[in-house]
């Protein structure tokens, strides 16, 4: 593969948020400038990346045959459009044997079940009878969401204890592909980031646990409070599947500790919010990774420089707190990796996030959560 | 100060090489977008940021008008312009106070001497007889330098062993501002790297030790090989001068270690080759302190991560040998930190860096040297 990239590594990414604009800063620092399809003008990685394209995502096409190699930030794109373009010889990593399972959930269950994975109960909703079958079989509450990621800042799966509660998400969300799942009784919620390049090398970054307020994610910690034989096998189960849908680029594998062991959750086929604490805690970033793998280049080491980490995620809270008002509150946080995304604050819209390192968790937290509450403008 | 920043840190960079570049990038992860002044379309930070104003560097008045703050990457623009654009109330970082001795050598030298700093005998050049009196004083060989920066790629120093080769370069450089200098009996060069915000709190990198091959920088090590009462003093030599000179923003100061002692040899009032180590090697790199700095943001922590760290800086060679083409060989080498510039190679251009960390020099090195060879296409 390496004798057939060009020179300038053509490298376009699709979309422009956070994880386009870490990616980006990722790629340059190897001298690689990738071009990005972006939206809107005021997109993250927009304002601070040149010659970015602005179209619709149906004008893809078009940017994707400007590029060598394409890779993509989000899932929100239409994945026949992206068959037809693989099939026309163009270079999409992931290709379509990992974007299929990562853009429908419902393909992505059905697979992993089919390859002996132990996953969820579920099953397709077409209609209220779905979700009275499944009910009846599993009991309440079950998990109803839908099939495509929702788009940022919406809503995309609802907890459900009852069939009035069902039917109510059912009609209000009635343009929606759904699907239910059965409920898990979890302990913690884990997310093994990997990069894989295409002949199939892989390397595991270090466990992450992930902590969830109100649906949304606010805390990342790294390593995961598990104990070693389970973090192996985490990592073990992530590697075969990486290795069964052929991705390439970061995969993110969501794993639920369960009080029946591991199951998986979902997947996600690009850097991930769990794995921000790779850039300084990491000798190589999950972005840098990314971006090593996808132009199919040697993977960087993935071990933790740090013995804990703590991410702690900021977002949008009231309209009048812009946390790029109080950058200096958070500077003065004494080892806090203050990231901002260079988005206009809205509530509920991740505007950055904060890492910090420590000899334990506990440690880490402190510095994290210090510096995100000043960003915030609160006391801390 | 800091209630007197715009919401948006309208920060301007004067300058689009990879000082830039990678200053750039720190601004970046901060959620601010610098913009940037540059002279050519391929010059390295305008490859990698959007919204780059080209011009010629007479005609940064307006940039200036344009931004809060203004900074600077190199030393080849003329004071009297920056002068009268402070006198007019721009905020420039750092300010005339240390602009002038940055980017006026004699200047310098004129200073640090009147303020009680070691520096070698020196003189003015305005003819030949500055240098046979200079000469008769202090002896043969003696260095001619040119008062103001050379640009990227061109001599700026020439050691001279006899009247005739000074003579020589008196006429070869006819239109160069020149000075001379005594000898300097070189133990080791070092290089204190430190960030200095407006009110004066100022943090010192470890102490590096640089080595020159046929007159340009090619490997830089830190912590240098000396003991720690001489890093101490040299930290404090640099500080010192900080303070008189009024530093904002990064502060690099050359000093020698020479048999009788520690000599100030250059101060460069920006981020350093010297520090590009801190981009992994510390907590918060050169790059993040300048622009905390000029926005008068707290500064970061300024420890070294690793217990030694070694940076081989990439030149161009032969024509025919393009370091972009040869990434994959060098991300091969398990550890290196590979920087490239996405600058055209030319023989003597600098077109990268390489660092690498270890349990001591030697080990860095090996890493360092074997991705640095690997970019230039030489067995190793």
């Amino acid at each position: 593969m390496e004798a057939d990239l060009p020179s300038l590594y053509r490298l376009g990414i699709v979309g422009a948020g956070q994880i386009a604009r870490m990616t980006h800063q990722a790629a340059v620092r190897l001298g690689i400038t990738p071009k990005l399809f972006a939206e809107r003008l005021d997109d993250s990685a927009a304002l601070a990346a040149p010659g970015v394209v602005f179209s619709h995502p149906d004008a893809i096409a078009a940017f994707v045959a400007d590029c060598e190699v394409v890779t993509f930030e989000h899932e929100r794109l239409d994945v026949g459009l992206l068959q037809a373009l693989e099939q026309n010889g163009n270079l999409l990593r992931p290709g379509l044997r990992t974007i299929r399972p990562a853009f429908d959930k419902l393909h992505q269950r059905r697979l992993l079940k089919s390859k002996g994975f132990n996953v969820p109960h579920f099953t397709e909703v077409v209609g209220p009878d779905d979700v009275m079958d499944f009910a009846s079989q599993h009991g309440y509450p079950i998990m109803l969401k839908t099939v495509r990621a929702a788009p940022p800042g919406q809503r995309g799966t609802w907890r459900v204890e009852d069939h009035r509660e069902a039917m109510n998400v059912l009609s209000q969300f009635a343009e929606l592909d759904l699907m239910a799942e059965s409920f898990q009784d979890i302990v913690k919620e884990l997310v093994v980031v990997l990069a894989r390049r295409p002949g199939g090398h892989l390397r595991c970054y270090p466990v992450s646990e992930v902590s969830y307020t109100d649906g949304v994610c606010t805390e990342i910690r790294s390593p995961a409070d598990v104990g070693s034989r389970l973090a192996a096998d985490a990592r073990e189960t992530a590697s075969r599947i990486a290795n069964e849908i052929d991705a390439v680029g970061v995969l993110a594998v969501e794993i639920f500790l369960t009080t029946d062991g591991l199951v998986v959750n979902e997947l996600a086929a690009r850097p991930h919010n769990a794995g921000h604490f790779t850039i300084e805690g990491c000798p190589t970033s999950q972005f840098e990774n990314h971006v090593r793998a996808v132009l199919d280049l040697p993977l960087g080491p993935t071990w933790a420089i740090h013995k804990a980490s703590v991410t702690v995620n900021v977002y949008g809270t009231r309209e009048d707190v812009d946390p790029s008002q109080h950058l200096s509150e958070a500077l003065a946080v004494e080892g806090a990796q203050v990231h901002l995304y260079g988005k206009m604050p809205r509530p509920g819209r991740k505007l950055g996030h904060v890492t910090a390192f420590g000899e334990d968790i506990a440690e880490a937290r402190l510095v994290a959560s210090r510096a995100e509450a000043a960003l915030q403008g609160r006391r801390h």
